[in-house]
């Protein structure tokens, strides 16, 4: 095999399987997959299902705390989560750039494996496409996941009430800040590390804890601020929060402060946000307190019931602002 | 809004938010999507569950016959309907180009609703990503499904037992080579058009008709004699096809001599390949026929015991040829 991707790589003939063989069913080898059928076959439960789909595109592909591989595991992982789904099978769809060193993709898809062990989760089905070169930017990897609602779980965008309490279960804007400083070439000394995780043990410990937990979301494109504006919308609430509550890193802040940059509008890959009932924010706290990558969760402000749609910040000097969503692209291809 | 897609509408912010309403929640409305959470929720029935994904990069995107859109449908629908499922949910995830008219995108939005409704498919979650120019060509589409498959429904590519029958539901190469032909400029009067289309209908209409069917596959990259070594592998048999028994267009074999391709290796979007008990084959023949997309359906060979993984061709004066694998590449993009 050339140590290069090929347009026939991607033709669906002899060297097409060699790929699939060599790289995609070596590193994903599950039942339900290595049948290498048009369709993967797989057992349900009787119920409710979560279905997801995210497409990644990150430039670079590689980047500190993870790569476009295990960044398309989480980011459809904890897509399901945020129904409250426990996350079961994935589907990889890949489009690959023809010369991109074989080497490079076999790292991305070990990581895509890792990390769906990690989670729990089996890739059941794939595709590869190959474009020819300037076609596409080295690897677009698109994954879509199937879940399983247990009975009795409710939680989505539009159950925010008057007076939940807002969580978030760490700081803000790690992934963008990180991506930025490799795209730019910043040469910064700043342990800049994206926060790319799943995040399926903290929304079922959450779940377990919380019967009042109401909303979970994860604070991808756009950041916190456009989250908290699309939930306040879907519940037809305000959220207020205490811009001194919000957990930053200090690298973070000062790259932040240095490029223009607001880490509320910046993406994470490894948070979560949860409105919960207010008598149950201490334990929803502890839950995301209780797991490996919720040390500094914290609550950051609280559901108003008007005006509808608006998210207020108290700001750490005193004042108070509208925290509108993301307008203009600070970030292109950040996941 | 601006009549090209920018950077701006894949943020995750204010414009993403716009051309999802615009466009995307517009067109693909139905109650899963509709309320744009990190994932959709449905109800299934206990029992197998299908999953597939495709992504798709064809090049135009705009053909006669379809375009990407309902070609990203009608691809993961067969797909489904090949392991005996009841497609029910689709995801889409769009790559776009910066500078992609809206008018462009919209066109193929609409195609691809229209062909959900058409297959019984709802599009309940979706994910758009916009790279800068350059960095894709115009759009590419994955889709991912998930079907139902009865009790009692075991059909696959590894069940194909010596014996057998196999068909072809309908001419081979019809969409390869109206891809090539757009796509050369040739400026031929040849009535191409591809065969892209949902045949879920069909494959109901044979799962209902014949108890002993056991492989259904749609012959798409690679063509017939792709699928068919695939499928003389999986499930440990040869086959034998008679070449002046398998349908092919005039046109589209007119343009296979003049440059020299053979119709047996090119793509085919809207036509199965069925693998049924011998005494099956007349009811599974006016199963096929009896479907619009079925006029041409033909037995077109047997199922040999030996040797295991090998297809073989009785050429039309009289000879017999091994027909390999798909080697190289005759068409980049093809889908």
């Amino acid at each position: 095999m050339n140590e290069t991707i090929l347009l026939d790589h991607g033709a669906g003939g002899r060297a097409s399987h060699e790929l699939v063989q060599r790289v995609f069913a070596r590193h994903f080898s599950n039942p339900a997959l290595d049948s290498l059928d048009d369709a993967a076959v797989v057992e349900a439960p009787a119920g409710r299902l979560a279905i997801s789909t995210d497409t990644f595109v990150v430039d670079p592909i590689v980047f500190p705390g993870g790569n476009i591989g295990s960044l398309a595991v989480h980011g459809t992982v904890n897509d399901l989560c945020c129904r409250g789904a426990r996350p079961l099978w994935l589907t990889a769809g890949f489009v690959l750039e023809e010369g991109l060193p074989l080497a490079l993709l076999e790292e991305v898809v070990a990581a895509m494996a890792e990390a769906a062990s990690a989670a729990g989760v089996a890739i059941v089905a794939g595709d590869t496409k190959v474009v020819g070169r300037g076609q596409a930017d080295k690897v677009f990897i698109n994954t879509a996941g199937v879940g399983v609602i247990a009975p009795g779980v409710e939680i989505g965008g539009h159950m925010a009430r008057p007076g939940d309490a807002v969580l978030v279960s760490g700081s803000m804007g790690d992934h963008g800040v990180t991506i930025l400083a490799q795209r730019a070439g910043l040469g910064l000394n700043a342990p800049l590390v994206s926060d790319s995780a799943a995040l399926h043990g903290m929304a079922a410990g959450l779940i377990a804890a919380c019967p009042g937990l109401h909303v979970l979301r994860d604070p991808t494109r756009g950041g916190l601020a456009t989250t908290l504006n699309e939930i306040a919308a879907s519940s037809g609430v305000a959220l207020e929060l205490d811009e001194g509550t919000i957990p930053v890193d200090a690298a973070v802040n000062g790259v932040c402060e240095l490029l223009g940059l607001d880490p509320l509008y910046l993406a994470n890959e490894g948070k979560l946000i949860a409105i919960v009932a207010e008598d149950q924010a201490p334990a929803a706290l502890e839950a995301m307190r209780s797991h490996a990558k919720g040390g500094r969760a914290a609550v950051i402000g609280r559901v108003l019931e008007a005006p509808a749609g608006r998210v207020w910040l108290n700001t750490a000097v005193g004042g108070r602002r509208l925290l509108d969503m993301l307008s203009g692209e600070p970030l292109p291809r950040i996941c």
